[in-house]
């Protein structure tokens, strides 16, 4: 399927399949919260089952913490409180008094759920913990806000948080952390570089960030996803201690991680075209459509067979549904593509007579004749290769997208007119880091986590460096 | 298994339930708010399954709005916002700056969404629109408060919201929507009474509401579930018309109904008995725990086979765990008893070597010998007994503690001594209720939904009158 308005006109593209994929509903009448579709909330909630399982599997606990956080406990960390001052919401008023304490709506958790930590750990032997939960958080955004993207109630936060008895075990869980987000969004077929953010960049209150970012067609990277070494200063600020095998008390090392909804924008982003999104099979609120194709006098049977075909596959545990409005084949095939269903099923008096179904790609176009009696084996066989072609071609998209610049004017080329990301070398200092910014049009997302090596000059000062930066616009 | 301390000291039976089996942590440092563990949250997350599951078998659509309402919004329908105004939390600042309009965190999700079922509806083929939510809310409770029993914020707020073309449609709904909470309950075991409350306890807004309580063994009902038929209230405040077939703008009819946290506490106080509560096995987050019970020489064996029973539970789809920490089997009994765990299997020499295992029922404490061949098939069957005792249980329980009073002499004793509910002939009238309530000590929850109709005479005033109404002390 074509991808041209995709690329050139992309925000309206955006705008309108929230709209026609039904995933929200933009006109609530707060600015920077929307409302969630039915549809939109079934796509949501197989994403997040997906991380959810990861974490199950890797040993983390699903917790839940309060919304509201008093003022004294938020303002405990000095860092942290700078970073979001400006932008948390406070609840002063209960009923029609003042309260005695401002509450924050979280913007994230860790002060709601560090003085609990201090509860919880003893000893060494209560370590590594591992927590998450999946809740809604609040910014209070200044900029435009853009539904899934920049919102003043980010509905869907996965926070995930953990404790350790050692540095090095820490840095083994950021390991391990980004392996997680790895599979997840390899699951969705997202492709994404992952960057450790430079200082000025780094979460509040952070040692370290590692960020996962997707690039729109726009030439805007998207961060999907956070992982941040904490270190020891929330645990000092705190007073998060552990008794060691030998009986001294040491503060805890912490990691926390977490994604949003930003992560349903990538999905429907990295699998755009023309027509709309095309769902991976494994997250789709609808995996086929089956579309009877009657002429008058079999429209009985080939409805019959219609729900015939949505009985085996719901028996297969695929998600089906018939379409039998009164509508023209060619309305109901427009208005399934628009929302994403990733395969078809055609039936009409031919595929009846010859014991066949076609079945038809959303992300190609293609159509497929297969025997009716292989329906469920052929069906799971084409949502695999659709998993796989849509991960492929978001990742050809990308990796065309990535580029070498030996200098600014390069980086600037690639920024502005390729609408891509730049790979430089930069030496780590700040000042070059803002003349890169400043001469590039784009944000340092930072050097590479993992990436390619290769020693090069800084493209300002000139001196050797050896991990490449990546350079780009960013939402 | 005994219930005395369950029923003679209850309040600290239900506080140490909720530590010991690790459902929720009292501690956090704002009253009124409390921390879901992760065992505690497992159970939550199949509670909620079974509802979801019910409302959507039932063509109700999941959505999610926002937690915040303006307050021009909010303050719309006139006596909502008096039943609401004590107790609602207000966002008055972003950041450092205060917000043009305050915010209102939804004490519930009205107001939120029936500006949007303004744009979503606009003839009589959008009716009826069923949606629900699963959210957090709000209330700034003035009363003492208590885990999952009152809350300043409800974690697990799950609210239906109807729209329909006439009265008739409503009341319809309304009917559907006891049926969906009645099987909901018995899933879950929970026994209830059902009564349309008194037009003094209607919810803010509505024509009437129905509401399900269940009884405490402190002679408290709790209120578990809430039906209400809006009427027009809301819609014509709202302007929420329709197009009818003839052409014409109509009022849509309105109904809504919820269920909250309390049903988890429902959970665990209908099946409790002094060594804490027993899970039904649809819900608890372990349904089987294996303990090897070894003889020094036989410990490999004895542990490889725990693990062989879990594999093979867990590959018949049930939720199992060994417990093969170095504790003596006695302590590991106890504390799998304290968590609800509905099933446990032992396995020591003996089975071992006669090809058996010792499945024992946390509710009962029986003992059974089955033969390990049948394994799957015997854990099912037990399940399935245990749900249903417990259900039994319960509904015999509270079968006993209601009881037909007379005068208001006999209700006072039914309700302070019996600590049961008292059903008595009341007139309906607002003087005579209070009455009631007050020689008895009781509230009057309302006359009986679809139950038992009696004539008799007010045991106030003396007038005939036929539907009996049910009085308790309530939380």
């Amino acid at each position: 399927m074509k991808r041209e308005k995709w690329e050139s006109d992309f925000n309206s593209w955006f705008n309108d399949v929230l709209s026609d994929a039904e995933i929200m509903d933009i006109r609530y009448p707060v600015k920077g919260l929307y409302v969630w579709m039915p549809y939109g909330i079934k796509l949501r909630n197989h994403v997040i089952g997906i991380i959810r399982q990861l974490l199950e599997n890797t040993g983390h606990q699903e917790v839940l913490f309060p919304l509201l956080i008093p003022r004294d406990v938020f303002e405990k960390e000095a860092e942290h409180i700078k970073g979001f001052e400006d932008e948390v919401y406070w609840v002063t008023k209960g009923g029609t008094s003042k309260l005695n304490v401002d509450l924050a709506l979280r913007p994230t958790s860790e002060t709601s759920i560090y003085p609990m930590l201090k509860l919880w750990i003893r000893s060494h032997t209560d370590l590594p913990l591992k927590v998450y939960q999946v809740v809604n958080i609040f910014r209070h955004e200044t900029k435009a806000t853009k539904p899934l993207i920049r919102l003043r109630e980010v509905t869907t936060f996965k926070e995930a948080h953990t404790a350790h008895e050692s540095e090095e075990d820490a840095e083994e869980q950021i390991k391990k952390a980004v392996e997680i987000y790895k599979e997840f969004f390899d699951e969705l077929g997202v492709s994404y570089v992952i960057t450790k953010r430079p200082a000025w960049d780094t979460f509040a209150g952070a040692k370290y960030s590692i960020a996962f970012d997707m690039l729109a067609p726009n030439g805007r990277t998207l961060q999907i996803g956070t992982v941040h070494n904490l270190g020891q200063g929330f645990s000092k600020v705190f007073d998060l201690t552990y008794e060691t095998p030998d009986g001294d008390q040491e503060h805890i090392y912490q990691t926390c991680y977490g994604i949003s909804d930003r992560v349903i924008a990538s999905v429907l982003i990295a699998h755009g075209d023309d027509r709309g999104p095309c769902l991976p099979p494994n997250v789709a609120p609808i995996q086929v459509v089956i579309v009877p194709v009657p002429f008058k006098e079999e429209k009985v049977d080939v409805n019959k067979e219609a729900e015939k075909v949505q009985d085996e596959l719901e028996d297969a545990g695929i998600r089906a549904k018939v379409d039998d409005r009164d509508l023209r084949p060619g309305d109901k095939y427009y208005r399934w593509e628009r929302r994403g269903v990733p395969v078809r099923i055609e039936i009409g008096p031919q595929e009846l007579k010859e014991e066949k179904i076609t079945i038809v790609r959303r992300d190609t176009g293609e159509k497929l004749s297969k025997p009716r009696g292989s329906l469920i084996e052929d069906t799971n066989e084409i949502f695999k290769e659709i998993k796989n072609d849509l991960k492929e071609r978001a990742k050809s998209y990308l990796e065309d997208k990535i580029e070498w610049a030996e200098d600014l004017e390069k980086a600037r080329d690639i920024i502005e007119n390729k609408q891509g990301i730049a790979r430089v070398s930069w030496c780590g200092q700040k000042d070059c880091g803002q003349k890169i910014e400043d001469e590039t049009g784009g944000d340092i997302l930072g050097p590479e986590f993992e990436g390619e090596t290769k020693t090069g000059k800084c493209i300002v000062c000139g001196k050797k460096t050896k991990t490449p930066a990546i350079v780009a616009r960013t939402y």
